[in-house]
């Protein structure tokens, strides 16, 4: 084994001392095992290299961007051939208008488009927009669902001020009563219901929708006059080719969307149905990037190919190929895993390991061999993801299991994340 | 004249069904002339050619992120070069660290750096670092000034809600007695003083900062405890090669910046003071795309050319250029115009036009002889603006100012902004 971390620690000291904290966001790793690589210094396909010029089988895609593997040649040609002619511009080009239409194409509910950056300016707008279309103030959102990181959603709230989410009103997911008893105890100002296609919350098992839920939500919605909105951004486009909610019959009146639209590229959007047309006209959302052509192009080519391709079986094949062969790997070590969540994006918790130590070393013993793996969020698959690599990771992670099994007696947990987790 | 506007009309068409109001946003055409193209499909230099072909020396630099000219070939080549290695992946790469510290190398404030994607959000997270390092909640705000399009600061409310704005108290740029009237009234809660470089207002003249102003905003701070954040995002790099308050020998605590430093490429950036780093470092801010290495690729090579290049000099005397010959055109056609801010920032508005129907016939007039100026925003000059372009743009106006002359009596102001701008 030649797996080495000198630069990158070399790094790590220099950011502490220019970046606070030494890195901020979804991708420091000050949750992560202590030995995880913070830089990068290239990524091909489903593959990653740290700055010490360690190979890793990525699962986390860039925590979501990449769908199609990294540097997806048909997308890297559209985008720079659109570079070379305009990006941001004094206005938009041509590509908004087509994108908006390809969109409006393939997600049922949606008749018009908006495009914007992050995430979170996406779920942030689908708020604003549904206020401003029912003169209301509540937003009811899930318990512990990540809608993003603005005052209103953010979920450290350090530095914001109790008015930031004074009429957001919780619910809890896949609980069809608690929808309707927030929907009682506000009645008339309720604006709109925010969900995730599925709940993926960080340190948690996942959840799937249940059908009863996701139609409860529309009926709710439809009796109160309210929105319903649906936060795509992490799952957009992973379970489906379309709406996630489509398989259930259940259409939203606003649906935000982003991370791999364009395959890595920096570009999200709010997408809505005609009824939903006038808080979107209403409100004012700008962005000095948001109109920029490059993403646009490589959103319209990504967009193709997640029509056209087999992205969507390839990775439902590796993800349950990787599942079944961690489970029988797992029983075989004496250890129970549960994986949780679509095969595609899956979370993969220990059973009885409550303060994470026993996921914590074994991540890290498989990172060690060359798969990163994640010990507390869901992961992704993209479509560079063969079943050669879910072969050659799996050889990695069994040897991972005996590496751990034969520690497990000194394991000790992370301290931070311990204490977070520990019982209140 | 070959000008026409036949592809534009048909694009706004469809773009009315899927884009709500056609567009939206600060690119969005609905305030400016009527012929204005909304559609661009090509820019180089300081040039810019809409879908119809039409070619214009633009003015605008994409609303500011143009500095060293479109498609400037050492920022392209540093972006293609680390696009081909990795762009967002599951971490960061060195660039980060490199260009945190770079731009603490240049802005003599700061200490440490935050990068984001919008202006937005990096003056959001000043606030909301502002309010986390000093646990008060106040921040003071200049009427009128633009910092962004987020619930708590966008200039039309639709769809916010009181409580977006419930902390935000408002003062009088270059007015220090409204300022410390602000830090009375709210005696021990006031977070931060939020300020732009000078005031670039839409619709009215800029103004530039008074040094009393600007001193007494440093030292209400102090003498508060609160922080001084300087809102570069627009101004930032285009005044001087570090903090834009500098030669006022004033020293923010945040500060705010974005369009420009990555020459178009999408990044803005948080930066701070050593002491300002107690509250960057309790805040949770990320973004699927802030990691992302080609815009930190293409900011450290637009950063050095701000190094050490001679772009802000030849901005400077390619705006005075044309801010004299547009004086002396002006004057010769019996009109009287009103240029403020600095000269590579220009604002420019006729005397004697409540409703601007001079300005928007006259921009229409030039628009339309390929000199794409804006008639309620301030413009921007880059690298790219040589005087030769100066020149040609000065033919051009000169021809606009005598066709506004002639058509003077029949001029009809546009129907919003008339509605806009009417006394109440």
């Amino acid at each position: 084994m030649t797996w080495s971390n000198a630069k990158n620690k070399e790094l790590q000291e220099r950011a502490r001392k220019v970046i606070p904290r030494g890195m901020y966001g979804h991708e420091s790793t000050i949750l992560l095992p202590d030995e995880y690589p913070q830089f990068f210094s290239r990524a091909r396909g489903a593959r990653l290299w740290d700055v010490d010029g360690n190979e890793y089988i990525d699962f986390m895609c860039a925590y979501g961007p990449n769908l199609m593997g990294y540097g997806f040649e048909p997308v890297e040609a559209a985008a720079a051939a659109q570079q070379a002619l305009g990006d941001a511009m004094t206005g938009p080009s041509e590509a908004i208008v087509v994108l908006a239409e390809t969109l409006v194409g393939m997600v049922d509910h949606a008749g018009w488009a908006m495009f914007c950056k992050n995430g979170t300016d996406a779920t942030t707008m689908a708020i604003v927009a549904a206020r401003a279309q029912t003169r209301r103030r509540k937003i009811l959102a899930a318990t512990g669902a990540y809608h993003g990181a603005a005052p209103w959603c953010t979920p450290r709230p350090a530095g914001t001020l109790p008015e930031d989410r004074a009429h957001v009103v919780y619910y809890q997911y896949n609980d069809a009563d608690s929808l309707e008893a927030a929907f009682k105890a506000h009645e008339g100002d309720v604006a709109g219901v925010i969900a995730t296609p599925f709940l993926h919350e960080t340190f948690k098992d996942e959840a799937l929708p249940e059908r009863a839920f996701a139609t409860a939500a529309r009926e709710l919605c439809d009796r109160h006059g309210a929105l319903l909105i649906l936060d795509e951004v992490r799952a957009g486009f992973r379970l489906a080719r379309g709406s996630s909610w489509s398989d259930l019959g259940v259409r939203p009146d606003l649906s935000a969307w982003g991370k791999c639209i364009a395959n890595g590229h920096p570009i999200s959007a709010l997408l809505g149905s005609d009824t939903a047309r006038k808080g979107a006209e209403a409100i004012f959302v700008t962005g000095s990037f948001w109109f920029a052509a490059t993403p646009m192009a490589a959103a319209i080519e990504t967009l193709r190919h997640i029509r056209e391709g087999d992205y969507l079986e390839r990775t439902v094949a590796a993800g349950r190929r990787l599942r079944e062969g961690l489970q029988q790997q797992a029983a075989a070590h004496g250890f129970t895993l549960r994986q949780t969540g679509p095969a595609q994006m899956p979370q993969i918790l220990f059973e009885d390991d409550p303060d994470l130590r026993l996921g914590y070393a074994w991540v890290t013993e498989a990172m060690k061999r060359g798969v990163y793996l994640h010990p507390y969020h869901n992961m992704f698959l993209s479509r560079a993801h063969g079943l050669d690599d879910i072969a050659i990771a799996l050889a990695a992670t069994d040897d991972a299991f005996a590496a751990v099994k034969k520690r497990r007696d000194v394991l000790a947990p992370h301290p931070i994340v311990a204490q977070m987790l520990a019982p209140h």
